[in-house]
């Protein structure tokens, strides 16, 4: 942490992450309230319980940093919000669809960037990534529903392909926008970096794995 | 539990309970959303998940009860969405307001009906309704706000009596609605029930502990 730079590329994947999960714990728990039992409902709420903790994880490791949290968070807030906006899930099917599609898809984004930084952080963002053992309760209840009426499949597909549309437009948008971020990735001193065909297979194993869950939910990607 | 009308308003009391601990973890996560910052916003998402774990303790005494959590608190479900409905905070001052008065009058008026059940059951709500340390937070927070500008006391004024008026009128509907959970109040073998001069007492208790909060949250009851 001795270098500013890289300090400041820190505290941005953390702030990045840490409004992600914030985020994504108040569209969760809002999303919750379109389950068709409160049992539904509450399994929703639990998935979002679980990203706030994580959120809770990163607050405390900027603040050993000595980062204003607010700070940290700020500059990404808008694109989460603008995320959030533009995916608003119409129905129960396409928030549980959203909640795990754009988990995944965030937690194999913030991974890729993982590799490039020291241990210790890694080892924080690997911990908040960690699969809360949700993702069964989605994949259970969105095969179902497609098995009881496979018209729904084309719609979800659709869907699916809007999360992961609108969730790489946000984070290129980011990409672009923050110096300190993007450096993490082009390494330094001690530290590898990513050349841009590196780059490119890292957009590669996003979408492929993207159409992995996607295949995993009964959907075409 | 042997008699079965006593196991039904248990189940009707934890039913009840659990289900305003879940709509009040989605309704404060939600106001969340009007934070000033990001911080505030993590503040009172906190307040919102400790919420939800209380609906966690609450739901696995349900299942060993061998109850249907579902069934257990669908019925009480409307009225929990009603006094949502009809007290949904304009602003952020509104939201902290909100969260900690109508917190504070659920937790006085189910340990008040606490006091008529079994020492297990008794454990388990005392638990679930222990403070868990947010109430400073907003006291601080709407003190500082009438000390910069004295003119919202009033508008907050008018708006704690609407929350606490909205939630009597819950709390008198769904009594009315459920004799296992009313017969909680009028005793059985071994348990001390309440008569009407007691039920008096208990619904004036209930406004004069509205009264004090009030007052120090700076604000006429």
């Amino acid at each position: 942490m001795d270098n500013p730079e890289y300090r400041a590329g820190v505290i941005d994947l953390l702030g990045a992450l840490g409004v992600g999960e914030l985020t994504a714990f108040q569209r969760l728990a809002a999303d919750a309230e379109l389950a068709p039992t409160l049992a539904d409902q509450a399994a929703l709420a639990g998935m979002a319980v679980a990203e706030f903790h994580h959120f809770e994880r990163i607050r405390d490791h900027l603040a050993q940093l000595g980062a204003s949290v607010d700070e940290a968070m700020a500059p990404f807030h808008e694109a989460y919000v603008t995320f959030h906006a533009n995916t608003a899930p119409s129905d129960w099917l396409e928030g549980l669809v959203k909640a795990y599609v754009g988990d995944q898809i965030a937690t194999d984004f913030y991974r890729e960037i993982a590799v490039a930084v020291d241990d210790d952080t890694r080892a924080l963002v690997t911990e908040v990534l960690a699969d809360a053992g949700h993702a069964d309760f989605v994949i259970d209840r969105v095969r179902s529903a497609i098995d009881e009426d496979p018209s729904v499949a084309g719609r979800l597909a659709l869907w699916g392909r809007r999360l992961v549309g609108e969730a790489l437009a946000q984070a290129q948008r980011v990409a672009a926008d923050r110096d300190a971020l993007a450096a993490i990735f082009v390494g330094g001193e001690g530290r590898p970096g990513m050349d841009l065909a590196e780059l490119g297979r890292v957009f590669a194993r996003l979408t492929e794995n993207h159409a992995k869950r996607m295949a995993t939910l009964g959907l075409a990607a």
